[in-house]
Order: structure tokens, then C-alpha cells, then sequence
């Protein structure tokens, strides 16, 4: 160790990165321990994937744009030494499923798994975006079946129910509507161009739109139909009428994808996913080449804080390693921004902290004592620090105090003398004379 | 996504990486979640750090040996492109909590955290051995005494005996024990090669460590008042006879080391260590530059599967970035050791599968049936595969089989005309008749 050779006071985190302090891994862990619970009520199993993954295997998805995101990890040796690189951090978690599925075949399907690990990405580090950051996907593969598409949007329903959000609404829409409607405006040879458009209809509205559709070359007669077709939807509120008003305006194809959202809408009906957090929403462009079937974003509408979570059916993606087409649906949890969100409104409990109890001794003398006590305290499960040096009661009050611990247990010449311990609640200041184990009981039973 | 660029069948793992399937997810939560309520008893709080960290933070501590180990991460952009690298993935838990001590100086002190996270090493992969694996740190920051140190053993030897180890020892010794042996023989000057030469005693045996002590320049009268020393200490069993044998012979600085061991170890037994768990060994040479006071290293006996946790005081590391010295003392459970040897003696429960209960539509008209049902039983916590599609009895059996739910829901036309449900426990193959409630209260019942 040289400690000469550390600029001293200069140490920081790498750039787009974040430490968890206990009082934020509570919080966290609060709220995985929620999401995690509800996705195994729901039949998902974990699945865990290694950080690092073969550059090829990274790079098979979509080129350009994976590969502007991705942190290359050198070689070691001689390679490094040239800059060669064959691994890079994962970027998301679909990606390392499809190696997954690839490569165990035998697993039976529908394989139906959650993840929840961290992601990598190389973007520019902005307030509230980093570039470590825990992802949460949940994925059925290997059925076409919209009853697989409902589950996705019971178990987005029951997880933020379970969290404690009340006013959401998932909006649907569906790829094979969406292509259909750039059939009818006649621009299906442009029909990335006028996706990426209308998937900035909620950031620039109706005029920023055109002004974006104009200059990817939609003429404006062809806009027009876009929007009559979007306000045919307009006119009504409920997602049956919404359909139904659109359906007879589309080609079969579409007509096909509508009679779909309407199979998936009536299994999350009887999967309990109540109507009105339900809503068809034609303008909803998720992903770009991505989904193949339903597509789908959840939206807090009070606070305005907009989506979190998103997810649709991607028959293509799963079975690129695999050699044959394997269908999937899934969707992703904004777990750190759902963190951010509870956070900033009040929405969780107050999680204590992790100590219990604080146990002191007095003296020199009183530490075996303490330490029994301690012990005594621990095996009924309660969570205790034990101070490492004697203190006077004072400091032991201020100690107890700015740990925030709810009991303190005090051994002194007296206690040790009498085999007791005094325990102290923080909270009414009330302190009684007890035996060790009575104390620990004592505490247990405040606690759970 | 283009399909033909990518060679299929040739995708693979990066090298010495694994993937955790839901199977071994179950068995690595099983064991952590154990392991993590017995930290936290002891008022041990979780801390978590991010992948990457600034090259400077990761080479501060021991230059060469964490050099050869690191994974480097390219820079994005024009800098990468000429491999530069600024940041590289942590192979250590310890750096990083040098980092967040330095970052958080207003932390009350002592701080103790636990860690469980992955870290990274650029090892040639072996069998067994991986580039990427849990590390299970626990550490008490700010506090020299011995309390500290005797809580590290107490919270191993809890651990061990939660997870179900019996025969175990945690074998002790210090490091100014070493340091004075070493100055007994006259070495001083090659302190280093012989702790390094009789760290491998275990492994090469006696003679191979004279033949190493040899090498490097140690002569053979020196050799001969090392195994003096230790043969005077093994004549006895017992941790306090080892230690009073050894006493006299050492100079003031080991006395002064052994009476900090006596008062470690009186400190274990305060905190319920049996002293059958604990022994004194002064051979054991854990680590070299790293240990200042007590060190230690847990061995299991039966079978002889080797250390499955080290640890020791370090008070010169943790303040490396901080400018000042902040004693330390902390242990490192070998939890991916612990995994593999749980695995192979059988001494992890019979886990279940995730899914505690499939349902089954036995047509499309009763889908929905289907869905209320495995709906009611997830409200009361139950874990739920619903089978997407509808199937027949035959292949219902032969899925739930494979699958190995305990229970079987079936929804046929009899059923939906009750609003009743077949549940089926795949045990003893009695069935049923019931309506959704009561066979969600009954599998509940008997999966708690």
C-alpha cells in the first residue's frame, strides 16, 4: 500500500455512478422485495446472466446503436496492451436471455423468468440518469398466446398496486394497427419514418409532429390521414368503443391486431386487471423494430410523472441465436425511476433502521455481560449493534439517539451485579429491569 | 435485428462466466437470504457499490498484483478508439469501501456494513473458478477494539452453524505473533519470504516449506527456531495452553499481540462461540501486507473441504483515501465455496420448484374460468403458472410433472358450469372438487 502514491481527498466515483448507502438499500430493498414477490405469485422464476458478455453476441442485435452504448472491456495481456477488446457490460437484459434460450435448448416452455440485475451504458451522464442502473424484465417465451400478453399487464397491475399506485393507466396499442395506419396514409415505404415521429406526439404535440413528418418527407394530405384516424379513436373514452371505432378505418391486417388487443384486453379483464386502468391508445409507438404484436406503457397520470414501465410481444428477437423463431412477450419495470418516484412522494413507510437494539456496557467490567445480553438479544432475532467500547450513559443516549435504534440496553455494576439488564425505550424514555432473555422477548414483540 | 449475421449455434458464454438458471437461483437466495438475516442481527447493514471505479481508486492499494487482475473498460469515443481506459470493473470489496469512507466522512463511526455483490478478476478461468463471483464482505470500520474482532468471529461461526455446518474450526492467529516469530529467527530483513514460504504449510507440508525458506536465503538454524516455536505451541489442544506455551518465548511485542488474541477470544465466548470453534494456530499467515492485528480463517473438517472464510484487522487500508488512519477490522464469507460444498454434501433443503401450483383450461371456453382461478389463488400468495393455452388432461398431467408443481387447478365444462374447480395434488393424486377460494386457502395451507 502506498499511500503517498493516492492524491488524498481526490478519490471519487467513476463518472455515471452511484454508491447505495444502508439508509438507500432499505429503501430499495423494500421495494424489490415487493416486485420480486408478485412476479413469483405470478409463476416467473429468477434468472441471473453474468455482467460481461461476448462482444458478437452484444453486437448481434442492432448494430450501431448497441454498439454506441456498450462499455468495451479489454483483453488482458498482450491484446489489451493493442486495445483488442472480445467482452463488453451488458446494455440490457433481452440480449442475454436469447443467449440463454440459445443455448438451453431443453428448457421447457413457455419459459417464463424475471431478471433483475444492472445494465451498462456508455451514455452521457445526466441529473437522474446513470450509467449503471438496476434493470427488472419480466418474459414468457415461447407462446403466442394473448393470454401470455395479459399476464404481462396483470403483473405490471399487481406490482404497482402491490407499491402502492393507485391512479395509472396501461396504454395499449398494437405494431400490426400502427403499420396499418401508415398503410392508409400510403406511406408504408416510410413507415420507420413516421413511427419515430408519432412516437414524439406526447413530447412536441400535433404541430411538432407534422413539422417532423414533413421533413422525413410525409406529405401533408398523408398527415392528415394519420390524424383522422387518431381522432376517430378520439371520440370516444372507453377502450371497446375506441376499438371499435377504429376497426371498420383499417385494412384486414389491422382489423386481425385489433380482434388480438381485444383477446388480451378480455384475459387481463379476467386476470383482474380492472377496465379503467386500461386505455387503447392508437399514437403509442414503443420501440421501433423491436415489437411485432401488443405493445405497451404504463403511465401515472397523477402526478404527472410519466411512464414506468413498458413492454410488448417480440416474436422475432428471442431465436436470433437459436436458429428458429421463438415467440416472447415481456416487459420491463422502470424499477429506478418507480424508486426515484415513491421517494419523492411519501410513498414509503417509514422503514426504520436496521438496528433494533443498542447494548452498552457501562465499564470495562460489564462487557462480557453486554455481550451475553447481545447475544441473548440476537438469538430471537433482533437486530443488534453492540458498542465496542464502554460508555457513559450519556454517550451511550447520544450514540443510541443518532443511530435512531428504538431500544437501548444498558449493563451496569448494578445489572451485572444482578444478572439483569435495563432496558431503555428511546421513543417514552421508560426503562425497566429485566433479565436478558425476558429483555430480548421484550423487543422482539415491539418489532415484528 | 438481421438473423444471417448472426453465426448460429456459435453463440456461447464469455470466458469463465455462468448463468444462473432459476434452479440455482433458488439455492444461491436460499443461502444468501440466510446469511443476510444473521448479518443483520449483529447490526451489520447492507451496503452496495457500483461495478466500475476509477482506475486510480482500483491501483491505489497494491499497484502490480490488482493491475494483472483488473478488467479495463475502454473510454467512449476517440479515447477508446486509441485504448484508453479510465475506469476498470472492482475486484474487491474492500477498495470500495476505502472510497465510500473517504467520500462519507460524515458517516458515525463505527460503521459496519455488509456487501454482497460480484466482483471481477482477470484470472485464467479454471475448473470451479470464474472471472466473475459473489463476494461476502462484513466489515467494522472506526474501532480498534477488540470486540470488533471477536463480533467478526461470532457473526462467522452464526453464519456457518445457520446455514448447517457443524465440524468447523476458526483457526487465530496475529500478525505481531508472525512478526516476532519471524524476529525469534533472526529474519527481520525477510519477513515477507518467510510468511509467504510458511503460508503454503498446509499445501506442501514441513519439508517443502524448509525447501522454500531455503530458496530464499533462509538458513537452516533459522528454519530450525521457527518449528521450535511452533512445536513448542502444538504440544498442547487447547487454545489457552497454546498460547501460554508460546508466550514466553516471544518478546514483548508478541506477548503484547497474545494478550490482544486472549482478549478476542475471552470476547467470542461472551458472544457464545464455543471454544471448540475456536483455535490458536501459529503457523496460519493469512494474506501479507494487508493484516495489522488478529487474523483468521475458518476450516471446515469433515469433510476436509478447506477455508470457507478469512479475515482479519487491517487499521492501515480503509484510511488510504481518507488521509488519516481508520482502523478496520472484517471477514469475507467464501459464499461461492460455500455454495458449491452445500451442493455437493446435500446440505440444502428440498427448495420445491418456484411454482407451487399449475392451472389448466381444458378448452378455450373456459380460459377465462382459468384465469379467475389462478387470479384467486395468487391473492392468497400462492405462486401460479397458468398454462397459456388450453390443453387436454393428459398433457395437463405430463406438463405439471415436468414442471413439478405440488398442485394441479383443472377448469373443464363440468367445472365452469359449477363455477367450481378440480385441484388435484400431484403427491397422492386425490382430487377435488372446489370453488376457487377454498383451493386457493387449501394449497396456501399446505405450502406454508
Amino acid at each position: 500500500m502506498n499511500l503517498e502514491e493516492v492524491i488524498v481527498g481526490k478519490v471519487n466515483l467513476a463518472r455515471g455512478m452511484r454508491d447505495f448507502l444502508p439508509v438507500d438499500m432499505r429503501r430499495r430493498r423494500w421495494v424489490l422485495r415487493k416486485v420480486r414477490a408478485v412476479f413469483e405469485r405470478f409463476g416467473f422464476e429468477p434468472l441471473e446472466t453474468p455482467a460481461m458478455e461476448r462482444l458478437g453476441t452484444l453486437l448481434g442485435k442492432s448494430g450501431d446503436e448497441a454498439d454506441r452504448l456498450l462499455f468495451r472491456v479489454l483483453k488482458r495481456g498482450e491484446g489489451g496492451a493493442r486495445g483488442e477488446t472480445d467482452m463488453a457490460l451488458r446494455y440490457d437484459l433481452t440480449v442475454p436471455l436469447a443467449r440463454v434460450m440459445a443455448m438451453n435448448q431443453g428448457l421447457p416452455l413457455p419459459f417464463r423468468r424475471y431478471q433483475l440485475q444492472p445494465v451498462w451504458r456508455a451514455d452521457r451522464p445526466q441529473r437522474g440518469r446513470y450509467r449503471e442502473f438496476l434493470q427488472c424484465d419480466v418474459d414468457t417465451v415461447g407462446t403466442t398466446s394473448p393470454v401470455a400478453d395479459a399476464e404481462c399487464l396483470a403483473v405490471v397491475h399487481a406490482s404497482l398496486i402491490e407499491l402502492g399506485f393507485e391512479a395509472f393507466v396501461i396504454r395499449l396499442n398494437h405494431r400490426e394497427i400502427l403499420r396499418s395506419m401508415v398503410g392508409c396514409m400510403g406511406m408504408g415505404h416510410l413507415e420507420v419514418q413516421v413511427l419515430v415521429a408519432l412516437d414524439k406526439l406526447e413530447k412536441i404535440g400535433r404541430e411538432g409532429v407534422d413539422g417532423e413528418l414533413a421533413r422525413r418527407g410525409v406529405p401533408s394530405d398523408a398527415a392528415s390521414e394519420l390524424w383522422r384516424l387518431v381522432d376517430a379513436v378520439g371520440l370516444f373514452d372507453d377502450t371497446e368503443s375506441r376499438l371499435a371505432a377504429l376497426e371498420p378505418l383499417l385494412p384486414e391486417r389491422g382489423r386481425a391486431a385489433v380482434g388480438n388487443l381485444r383477446l388480451v384486453l378480455a384475459h387481463a379483464a379476467s386476470l383482474g386487471v380492472p377496465a379503467t386502468h386500461l386505455c387503447f391508445d392508437p399514437t403509442l409507438a414503443r420501440g421501433l423494430d423491436y415489437y411485432t404484436g401488443a405493445v405497451f406503457e404504463t403511465v401515472v397520470l397523477e402526478p404527472n410523472i410519466g411512464s414506468l414501465s413498458g413492454g410488448g410481444r417480440y416474436d422475432g428477437l428471442i431465436g436470433m441465436f437459436s436458429g428458429r423463431p421463438i415467440p416472447a412477450v415481456g416487459v420491463c419495470l422502470g424499477i429506478e425511476r418507480i424508486l426515484v418516484v415513491m421517494d419523492a412522494l411519501g410513498m414509503l413507510p417509514d422503514l426504520g433502521v436496521g438496528v433494533q437494539a443498542m447494548v452498552f456496557a457501562m465499564g470495562e467490567e460489564q462487557l462480557p455481560a453486554a455481550m451475553q445480553a447481545a447475544t441473548a438479544l440476537r438469538s430471537e432475532g433482533v437486530a443488534v449493534r453492540l458498542s465496542p467500547d464502554p460508555v457513559r450513559f450519556k454517550k451511550a443516549m447520544k450514540l443510541a439517539s443518532r443511530t435512531g435504534a428504538p431500544w437501548v440496553v444498558l449493563v451496569g455494576p448494578d445489572e451485572q451485579a444482578s444478572g439483569q439488564v435495563t432496558l431503555r425505550c428511546m421513543a417514552d424514555r421508560s426503562q425497566e429491569s429485566l433479565d436478558p432473555a425476558s429483555a430480548a422477548r421484550r423487543v422482539r414483540g415491539s418489532c415484528s
